[in-house]
């Protein structure tokens, strides 16, 4: 292995010339790969998880010195356990690549192919984006999600990772442009940023010619920071407020035990529910059966004055019952609370959705078939959901086989993004030499 | 007709003021665009191209104010012939509202529902983008084209004319608010902006609360200009830099008669191809052929020195042969002027083509198969055509229906982008009480 150590700090025109440098390698790597073959991508990805495999030892070698740095630095245990690539997690990002080597290849499908009256053919085929920007904190398994879902989509990428993992991730990205070059591809294709200089991200997010699309993954304050500076577009995922809605006909022990599900499976994923709408007509029965199952988990319930009012009077040992403020009905808690709200009819609930949403996974719990069709085609959201737990919203579960990330965003890819969120669809005519008239 | 008469220049907080209504009332009104059904929609644009026609008169005079103030300025007569009003105009915009009214409504198809191994169904939802914001110049019956592109696809609009035609869009305006009334939907959910006051546009470009993209169309100076500044998305169209590219194995009278559309049929159009690249197997007998035409039709031919050797020993009578420089190969003349090349091999036909085109469309003449099929997969345009003239690259052509705009970016809609560039796919998800292990 003869990954470099990342540097640190840069002078700016050096940051600046050593983007364009990436910028350029990337861009040129990009038209390979658009044009490579299904096999010869997968022949890469297959030759990354064996090198994953086989350098397991040298990879722990260097993951073992961001460890020590940042118990040095004095970083939460928490924190470190996740920078570590143990056995299990090495294991994990080989079988990875291969599970993306048997995805089916998006690139190339052509659709909607049909014959115009003046003789032509229009349809679409489906082509890379390109070059991605990848900004993540932390994870060094990231950077081989990242390559893996590059190579087979047939874009370049440039990768960004957190400086606490900068050893580790300089070690991987070596891999991969060794597996690269081994099926005879440009090892350029997937490049890691080879300095933690902070600059080089502000360089990243604003090199229009070089990169087309940047996907941040990591904290709030990060993601916004970027939306804000990119001057290309970005796959962007910010709060996950996600509520679950009790409708008036509903099946109270199907009710109970899907709003279980999505409070508590694991509190912190972004698609765990947050806020619980109740109509009122059937709050009387649900809420004392739900309350005493959040009572007996710990989950804090912080609710509206018709809502206290009935948890409070069900008298449920143990439960943590709190007054909501505003506040409440947007927060994104990612812990054992919730808040809980009674609704007085279908369109107040849309309506609150819509307004203290975040437009992420909404669920419906309901018996009433017009109720469930008016929540689907009326809630804002990426993911809405009839009479399942809002902890289904991923890619996985979904099917994609693969997540890039998850957007909150209407533009372009929304919600769980697979390898699809990575392509366009350009379109293609197919004449015999016509011309306009 | 009680359309108001726009205002010009407003103090900052008053534009701020205003925008902050507009948006969120164009947000409320999204919400019932976006519930509305098809025949509430259809019945909305009957209603516009009925008022329409029984306005025309009402039309033309506040079209005259806006061609007296135009004229009185100075404006050249192929500018104040763009905001004209005529009776032919109005008729078309007329049959432009019950043309889209025709189409089939892009809102609510459910695709991919496919069930998973856990017993939910996933699949995905068309639902409309919100609000997109449109700005402008010159020609008023882009108003009609923008409303009826919003009220179809469920969207809501706030539209920004140009000042030019500020009395015109205002009064054409009035008519949407009253046809969308009259369906019972909100007049809100088209608004023009009622000042041309252009601190309005700086802000209608960076709410993003109530503005999910914006559609600007006009010079590429203003389209930079948005671009730079947006905060939300923009779809955007920049240059036509089209090539057409005669490979060594081609008919050549289909050849001379594709080129011979794709420059001359006409030259304005952003997708006339504006440089021509000729495979050297087939140049001497290609080019003398095509520069007697372009000879005849007064075509400038800027030549690279190959090119120019042969087409000057053909001694056309009356050809223009000017020597290419570097500038010409990136250039969009938009005029009887074309770049001429010769290449040695498809490689570097398509070498060139990513290198010096603008992304928009690009063709291929040929016979030769497998060369079609990498032309169609390589070269990175938004349209790539074989055998077809490249003036082909039109929403309408390609059997949209309607067209919005013609985007050269690759995120979200590329090319012509009709109704479906309007509108988002969210994944939707039927249970039966499924909770996640």
């Amino acid at each position: 292995m003869n990954a470099s150590t990342p540097s640190a700090a840069l002078a700016p025109e050096d940051v600046n010339a050593l983007m364009e440098r990436l910028g350029q390698a990337a861009r040129r790597a990009a038209t390979t790969m658009a044009a490579a073959s299904t096999a010869t991508k997968n022949a890469a990805l297959l030759a990354l998880a064996a090198a994953i495999r086989a350098q397991a030892g040298p990879l722990q070698e260097a993951n073992a010195r961001d460890i020590a740095a940042a118990e040095a630095a004095g970083l939460a245990a928490p924190m470190v356990d996740r920078l570590r690539l143990t056995p299990k997690v090495i294991e994990q990002m080989a079988e990875g690549c291969e599970q993306v080597a048997a995805l089916p290849d998006p690139i190339g499908e052509m659709t909607n192919l049909r014959r115009r009256p003046t003789g032509i053919t229009v349809g679409q085929m489906r082509v890379p984006l390109g070059v991605f920007g990848m900004i993540y904190e932390s994870r060094p398994n990231v950077t081989i999600d990242a390559a893996s879902l590059a190579i087979k989509s047939g874009n370049a990428a440039i990768l960004r990772g957190g400086s606490e993992a900068a050893h580790s991730n300089a070690a991987l990205a070596a891999l991969v442009g060794q597996a690269l070059a081994q099926a005879g591809l440009p090892a350029e294709a997937v490049q890691q940023v080879p300095t933690t200089d902070r600059a080089a991200v502000g360089r990243l997010i604003a090199m229009p010619a070089y990169v087309d699309v940047i996907i941040p993954r990591g904290g709030k304050g990060l993601i916004e920071r970027i939306s804000r500076e990119a001057t290309v577009p970005v796959i962007k995922h910010l709060d996950g407020n996600c509520h679950t809605y009790v409708d008036a006909e509903v099946d109270l022990a199907l009710a109970v035990a899907v709003t279980d599900n999505a409070k508590t499976q694991k509190y912190s994923p972004c698609n765990a529910t947050e806020s619980l709408l109740v109509h009122t007509a059937v709050a009387p029965a649900f809420l004392p059966a739900i309350g005493a199952v959040f009572a007996a988990k710990g989950v804090e319930m912080r609710c509206g004055p018709r809502a206290k009012a009935i948890l409070g009077a069900a008298a449920l040992p143990g439960a943590k019952l709190v007054d909501a403020t505003e506040a409440d009905w947007a927060e994104e808690y990612l812990a054992p609370v919730i808040s809980i709200k009674l609704v007085d009819s279908l369109d107040e609930a849309i309506a609150h959705i819509n307004r203290y949403g975040s437009h992420h996974t909404d669920a419906i719990l309901t018996t009433n078939h017009p109720n469930a069709m008016r929540f689907l085609r009326e809630v804002d959201s990426a993911s809405v959901m009839v009479n399942a737990s809002t902890r289904f919203a991923d890619g996985f579960e979904y099917g994609l086989g693969a997540e890039i990330g998850i957007s909150t965003d209407k533009f372009h890819a929304r919600g769980p993004v697979g390898l699809e969120g990575l392509t366009s669809m350009k379109w293609i005519v197919l004449g015999q030499g016509e011309g306009r008239s």
